[in-house]
């Protein structure tokens, strides 16, 4: 994903401030420095800092906002991954992983407090009403998941409603806080919010779609781990929704299976049209978000969301 | 453990708080309500109800102040039920039992984040400082904690910093916010802060020395627990120190066996003196939240701590 010059520069400073932040037992900042060593593509970061500069005299609390809500972001990933058992994150091995599913709760929690600390010394009571309520809405989208595994009767409104929750929420407090931070009004909050939610929501779609690539060389990391998981995702949704009697069978049969021909599970899907409608879904949230996005008055700030959502939709991994 | 009348009537209304707290997708609140169907001591909820009697005018958000404590607490006991992959809490199977380990992790993270919310509506700098260290620190605790396992060199002082992050930080917050709530002068937050902390790494050395129990049928769950999976504790730690070579040797083979002879067990660690040392040790702390509970002024409370130091002292389970 690219990013700008000043956001770049802003992102290394949110960086150090996470990494310093931890002097500590050994195991703490073993663990500590292990997971922040690789960053992500640091989407929420970016859009708290981006939302945050129409004044960027907040200095140091602009960044502190930014480094709290990648805390936040990866304690949730720190978790998750103990949640799906996952043995790789970022291309590098999970804490589960290396040292256990004990360790990787357990560090997640101290993260979590970690944001809520510094978070506390913003001292700013909208922001910490909305980022707690935030934390709580991605718990919430993970346990209704957890609902949607070995569940073919899922709704279209359910596989949205988790989107939204597990990574829209996020997407949309992270611009919201910067944007409170920074004083705009409440058009513009209410505009970079609605903005970043709905990218959020693209970026969930996208990744579910990335899940049924045809070609995993490009991807970096296995597809098909949804389906492998049992978990019902937009691609399947949608051909369920279209197959007929015999086709239904067949796909109940994917769910949850580990050994697949992954061609053939491609070939089925798309034919049922669940890459092309899950494709159109991520139009409709690309439409809202830009029309939000549009509405920005701040010619800078607007042409930063209008690129983020430029390269979610193209992004290949 | 004794509640006297104003507490158990404010403790129920607490509970109430609680669970009328959540009306969510049905996962969500089965789960809860699964949780909070059976209580525990409420020691830390009891606590800052306590401490925050001396103003009453609080009414409502003392109430709140201890569901928060009591929702925290909550959590971190339904992530320890994960990392200690527990089978039953509060004689009741745990979350992770009937459910998964990923639900356990999920609605913890659910709690933890409730409790947040809650504490922001609080609306007051000191006590969301207060709450998200002692969080941070309880994790640390447990993180300390892991370290123990299987090692032998521990030192007393890093036992004692364990029963402090783990337990008594989270005592000691829950007085402090009371206090703070109600508006207690420093003398007073002080002493009841103090009082609170050691009463806690009591309960913690009086629960290692409960897992040494000769009688597990007044215990109520299954002892030498911590000695199956390898933790050493006050009462391992001061036999082994007492141990000569060939004793030492017999000591860390009991250390992670799952099958023990435990009456040999109680007579090996009582004969070098690791009960009594332990006993020592919690007298040490009862003495020091003694005479803090002593300096306290007002005569009400000062009776309510007194009596829970006594009652803690002499628990049976």
């Amino acid at each position: 994903m690219p990013k700008n010059n000043f956001i770049e520069k802003d992102l290394s400073k949110v960086n150090n401030l996470i990494r310093n932040n931890i002097i500590e037992e050994k195991t703490i900042s073993n663990l500590y420095e292990y997971i922040f060593r690789t960053n992500g593509k640091q989407l929420r970061a970016q859009l708290s800092l981006i939302s945050s500069s129409i004044d960027k005299r907040m200095g140091k609390r602009r960044l502190k906002l930014a480094a709290v809500i990648e805390l936040l972001h990866t304690a949730t990933l720190v978790h998750d991954d103990v949640v799906d058992d996952s043995p790789v994150r970022r291309g590098i091995k999970s804490v589960n992983n290396i040292w256990s599913n004990a360790h990787g709760v357990l560090i997640g929690d101290y993260i979590y407090s970690k944001a809520f600390m510094l978070m506390v010394e913003l001292g700013d009571s909208e922001i910490l009403n909305e980022l707690s309520k935030a934390t709580n809405d991605i718990s919430k989208g993970e346990l209704i998941q957890l609902d949607a595994i070995n569940n073919k009767e899922i709704t279209l409104k359910k596989l949205e409603a988790i989107s939204y929750f597990k990574t829209g929420r996020l997407f949309e407090a992270s611009a919201r806080c910067g944007a409170i931070l920074s004083k705009g009004d409440s058009k513009y909050i209410k505009n970079v919010s609605s903005c970043s939610k709905n990218l959020g929501i693209v970026f969930q779609i996208k990744d579910d779609l990335l899940d049924y690539s045809q070609d995993e060389s490009t991807l970096g990391k296995p597809i098909l781990q949804d389906l492998r998981e049992g978990k019902v995702t937009y691609p399947f949704f949608f051909a369920y929704k279209n197959a007929n009697r015999n086709e239904k069978k067949e796909l109940e049969l994917l769910l949850g299976k580990k050994k697949l021909n992954q061609k053939k599970v491609f070939q089925l899907i798309s034919r049922l049209k669940g890459i092309k409608e899950t494709q159109k879904l991520a139009l409709k949230y690309i439409d809202i978000a830009t029309s939000s996005a549009m509405n920005i008055d701040n010619k800078n700030i607007r042409k930063e969301m209008l690129n983020l959502l430029d390269a979610s939709l193209y992004r290949t991994k």
